[in-house]
């Protein structure tokens, strides 16, 4: 059996985790929740998996580590600046076999305290390759393109930001420039700010190309750190809490929410179901069920933690199935495990049952810029987040970000209409339905936004 | 190897096709273009295809029996009351085995004149067996709740009805009670007027059960067969001559449209490329390329029909990639091989390249009531079949078939804003995009319409 | 949504379960074990199952019936002649809605006292469709060319015989010739003698048909039931315990045996593993692990049941990791959970580890005759079982059922050597590898075996 | 829409192609005869493929350059050292966009004459991105711990070794150690003489570890090269051919070969039909069809080039269809379209049909060990490669490279018993399947063979 790596991504997050191995023994790097699929890939490779290795105690993500090594009886490793309830520490040096594998420890803090790195090495490449390392599995400390986020421990971030520095300089980038860069987050994720679309990476590369590490100096280094603003959705917590003790339920398969009928699903919600559309900005626009929330879904993972809670059902409104599954799935590896039920048959069987919907409307930017040019009347709602700004607002725009909205909806003035707007409308729309659930309005939801703006040539003014 | 029977569906047209087998070799019934799938199943089982059975020319897909013959050498069996341009004529009696199947050909016109269908026996049953049929191929002489329209040629109707008529009671009820029927298409089919969505059912249960054929005598059921309204889309010719000829071009896969970017897909459409938009209406409703047809996937077959042409290209407006091979194989099963292309990220790609979208506006059933009851001015267009119409319209509606819309386009007043209605919505948006490409309007579409009338229990007046 | 009957069959066993529905409620039919795949057709038919039918405890398969139960908050119901230890009793005529679907139970004794049949109806074929049976799930009542084995209660053969003809005579057949029929078992079952590989029929076929129903009269019947030889493998009384407490394990998923080392796999032998070969008589010829049970795939489950113990552990060779899967599926579903690993790599491994390996000579039936001509000193051992013996041995051919043969291993001769011999020579391998476990030999296996001698035209004896 | 390089490989040959993309367009690199997959691949990631890259003329894979060139419109390109009929020349620095991704070429000649590497720089990342590889596609330059061979130019090895070394030295090497390389070829190749099993690695990791690159200087370089020894399989030739003209057959789908009966196969076979047994060595062992070659489905690649020719038909022996398709595949890939039918029902159709099979005994090792020290007279058959027998020989082993044999065969003295013998037994079975279609025996298959001798501890004797 040939020696494999073997990214497992999970959209949404865009996190990544690994399974890797050699000989008939295979080790795993921050297994997600929904963990089944690392020992299907195992038995694929006639594999057993021996050990687990968490980064770190992940902020965004419910990790699946104490339940695959319930499942295998592997050991979980993790860093041993923090007291995991579960699993065993492992430090710097500490050295893991598998086959002609060797995985290498590395303590690599400031993302968190206790992050660690794994380098691997390949024995069957002789002395040279024992201590040439191969690979390494960076966490979230050095992603392709940026580096981890070090906000996490108020008054700590000159700490964390050193230490993050401090990792990269002292820890990874020694490993040679041939050292192939595996991390645990892609573009998009919430863990770094501006990760790259390229999964491909090497120490090497990212010496010279992550911009971060372009920087004069460790002071400069620490101060752009120190200046980068963060956000943090309320489901953290649950999921620091679970990923520390080990504790998320380990449920068999993915939740499966039954298909139930407009009515069952107008009593549900009556009832103080969360209503959660994944459909797409489009379709939200032209019917929805009142009181819903619109998060299409590729946009689920990155802002429902925002908004919804653990304790109350969620049901979800879909055009087809496996959308439903893609979205449990999303869901469950946010720690969410009350979705309980979809609308059967769709919005065509609600709106076939009589029951009300809401639309909202849309407008194009040519509108936008009559409006402002015409000093008309309205609240021009940008969403994005702070570093987006920097690149410019339509003259009159009001920002807030949208993980922020809720808490400051009393801020908008409720006299005049309030159009939605981002960096293409797929934030926006989330934005619009926060507004029609706590019925500030009349809403609109800029589709194109930003985009359609910059392919138009529209006058920007500084944030 | 065991015998199989095993359907194979055509969703949209509703149609039926099967391969059944022993013994090393199989027969097709009724294959549709797209045929690498009977190869398939007949490898599965060990058998090689040696008999394809057309049951009749069918006018509403293209038959894949010539292109099924030329891939396998197997003989493809038609009716001889029809010339056709390649196979083989049979005629009643003929008997061919497959392993202990043999199948037996009844000549069964009505609703075309050369229509056969095929009885099966099981030899391995003995004696009793042998002249006992297990199973019979109906094609589209009997339908599960329903018989074939007659209506294909004029002048003649009474003579198909009266052929259709005598088939059934002098060849398929003769068969026995025991008899399986396995018909050429299911519920939705535009083959027949009201075809049960059960698809499993017996020569006895038909004869007891089946509405038609429960009509006092030959003469009632013949004035039922002519007092029945049909509608013949456009491309039905094509279909037929495909058909006889054998001629429809073999792909050896489905097109494969190129996805391309939202300026290319916008000068395309400027040359005169067709837009189908194949997403739900709701997503049709909050945003779509101006000037393209709406046909919600579930219905393109049904209608696309009446209004695309074979010789322009075809561009699909999608959610997702799945959605273009499912169009695309629909579309190939009725003639349309030029489809070209789709729009590369979806309606977003549109917007956010700042090109110009349109809405769609929708409305419930309880505000057309409160219009009508004021007596406000407006089309309430409802685009149902006339069987439909019997169960009672809004009042003040017009009733337009969807078929019929284009041609009567000019009939409509263009004073007042248009408010399209069917059954549920879903055949009201196509009816919607035809007055949008037609400048017709303002245009409104009733998601819900007469489903959500009904659930609502609003007042109805007589066709 | 349209209505559904979709089969579920468990292969090796010729067992077939039945999901069906209707307007979002399904009903299940003799579930198997690894019930997930019910609720998998369900959801994707946008239904929730609200009944479960056991048409009787069965006898030879681990009924699902319990577990699906609980994980569904469906209804199991049973026939009242048998005190279940869950679920609900239902009797004749009981009434169930799924849709326009109703199923009506018919109480259908013979096969075990307790059995029922389920009639399905279709009210949306009106009046008529409410009281034509379209379909009948007949369990282990009547099958599709024979009727169930009425032999497991001792002593009373000449009751339930009586009982099963009296349940098809005026329970079955009066549903009339148009009900289909959906029996619990197809070709190759035990529950039966010779059912047919055809795998749909009617009532009006099986009652034109079916060999046993064409017997002159009742005692005919009777008698031809009292004189059928059925056996009985050890398993079955573990089924029997577990179907009628519901007490069998329910695993979340089937369970997944490690891939472990030629050593390990050795080591696990010596402390008592049993090994258990699927691959083909072929490959167990040429090589194998000493002492291991050969099964060819699909011969497992129809003999396994004889001789492993539900105890120790269970180790499998196989050629290919789906294999493995098949194996486990159904070996779960006779109640074996104790299949622990697999030898990993196959038997090269073992065979490049340097162990030592077995190999089973195989002789053409052209050198039997030769033999048996020469009146040479060998014992033909011929495992089939009693009803082909009818049909002529080859001279000299010691008959042995296969399934009675390890308690008669000390009657055969011990100073020649043993020609296994069967049907085709699946089974005999199996014979085979029980001699060479018990060291009595040589032993030779004849691939082809009895088909062979008919092909060549060999000269049989009578029994 | 994210980066992509995504490898397709072609086991057996342990082929890899690549396809990767970025913004629309994609790339592929060394593209395989069965070429839709790439088509699937660059629509799934909404990508049209533009440009074809073919690293130099393959000896032993049938390109699909000539196909998908064809098939998409998009140019193929090759180094300018040798005419293609086909395609376009590319030379030193010539540059081709895929959105952010930048493919450059660089003639790196050795292998042979026109071999180009293709160089890829990310300009997402900035200027430093834009002159920093991040990744390079080697073709049969450089491998993971080897490089190319260079024998295929007879007379010319001095210059086609100095020329791969100053490729590596001068063109690969300097693209910098965090270059990440993706080579044509993996573990098992016949284009390298001890690739690694590893598939991930940076041109550090190779300038630190692989071995060839090791050598003290150019000199021992080329000395190495001139002195490895390489074999070239007949169909070598046919694959020139076809590559250098883009003239291979461009099937729509791979062959499906018919299964026919036992005795249409026995017919095949009498008219010169080569019967292909890709089944395991032990099946093969147990019982197979007279004159049969053996190819288990793992070696066929690798070794049928040898021995099958291209006008005569081709039938299988599989145990499951699932074989087939893949010996079709791989057959397909090295020119053999003449894969016409397979036994249908396996070998036991073949047993139980009546038909004569033959075995083949298997030995182990300790009975070899035991007749080499009885000094007993038999052939030890060693068909290793030269390579291989420098670790050791059994005494007495008579070496033949299995390549070789078929024209060897007539050295083999007839008057004695053959063993078989290899690294475990896979390929002697061939070895073995060759003996017997020669009529040369006894024969027998050593099952372990040196693995099994190694592990043992058999005493071993130099070459």
């Amino acid at each position: 059996m040939s020696m494999f790596i073997i990214p497992v991504r999970s959209p949404g997050l865009a996190h990544i985790s690994y399974i890797f191995g050699h000989g008939g023994k295979a080790g795993v790097v921050d297994p997600r929740r929904d963990c089944q699929i690392y020992q299907d890939i195992a038995r694929a490779h006639g594999a057993v998996i021996t050990h687990i290795f968490e980064t770190h105690r992940n902020e965004d993500i419910c990790s699946g580590g104490a339940a695959l090594a319930r499942r295998t009886g592997a050991v979980c490793c993790h860093g041993r600046q923090l007291p995991f309830a579960f699993g065993q520490a492992v430090q710097e040096g500490d050295r893991f076999r598998f086959g002609s594998l060797e995985a290498k420890v590395l303590e690599t803090p400031g993302h968190t305290f206790e992050s660690i790195s794994v380098a691997l090495y390949d024995h069957s490449a002789g002395a040279a390759g024992a201590s040439t390392a191969v690979a390494v599995f960076t966490g979230d400390c050095l992603f392709i393109g940026d580096v981890g986020r070090t906000d996490f421990f108020p008054g700590q971030e000159r700490e964390t930001a050193t230490n993050i520095y401090e990792s990269i300089h002292n820890k990874l980038l020694p490993l040679g420039d041939q050292t192939i860069v595996y991390p645990a987050h892609g573009a998009g994720s919430v863990c770094g700010a501006s990760l790259s679309e390229r999964e491909f990476s090497t120490i090497g590369h990212e010496r010279r190309c992550n911009t971060v590490l372009q920087l004069p100096d460790k002071e400069a280094f620490i101060q752009f750190k120190m200046a980068e603003i963060h956000h943090k959705p309320q489901y953290f917590s649950k999921m620091e809490e679970y990923n520390l003790l080990g504790s998320a339920p380990d449920l068999p398969t993915l939740p499966q929410p039954a298909p139930v009928s407009a009515k069952t699903f107008m009593d549900k919600k009556s009832a103080g179901m969360q209503v959660v559309d994944i459909r797409s900005p489009e379709a939200f626009g032209g019917a929805h069920v009142p009181g819903s929330y619109c998060f299409p879904l590729d946009m689920l993972s990155a802002y429902c933690g925002y908004f919804l809670t653990f304790d109350k059902e969620i049901g979800l409104v879909i055009d087809e199935l496996a959308q439903a599954d893609e979205a449990v799935a999303q869901l469950y590896r946010m720690g969410y495990d009350n979705v309980t039920c979809f609308l059967s048959g769709g919005l065509p069987a609600w709106e076939t049952a009589g029951f009300t919907y809401e639309s909202l409307p849309s407008v194009h930017v040519d509108e936008l810029v009559r409006r402002i040019d015409a000093n008309e009347d309205f609240t021009l709602l940008d969403v994005r987040a702070e570093g987006e700004w920097a690149n410019g607002l339509l003259p009159g725009a009001t920002p807030i970000y949208l993980g922020d909205l809720e808490r400051k909806l009393t801020t908008l003035p409720t006299d005049r209409p309030v159009t939605c707007f981002c960096g293409s409308g797929r934030r926006a729309v989330i934005a619009a339905s926060l507004l029609l659930r706590a019925h500030i309005g009349p809403v609109e939801n800029c589709l194109g936004s930003m985009a359609a703006c910059m392919a138009l040539g529209c006058r920007l003014e500084n944030a």
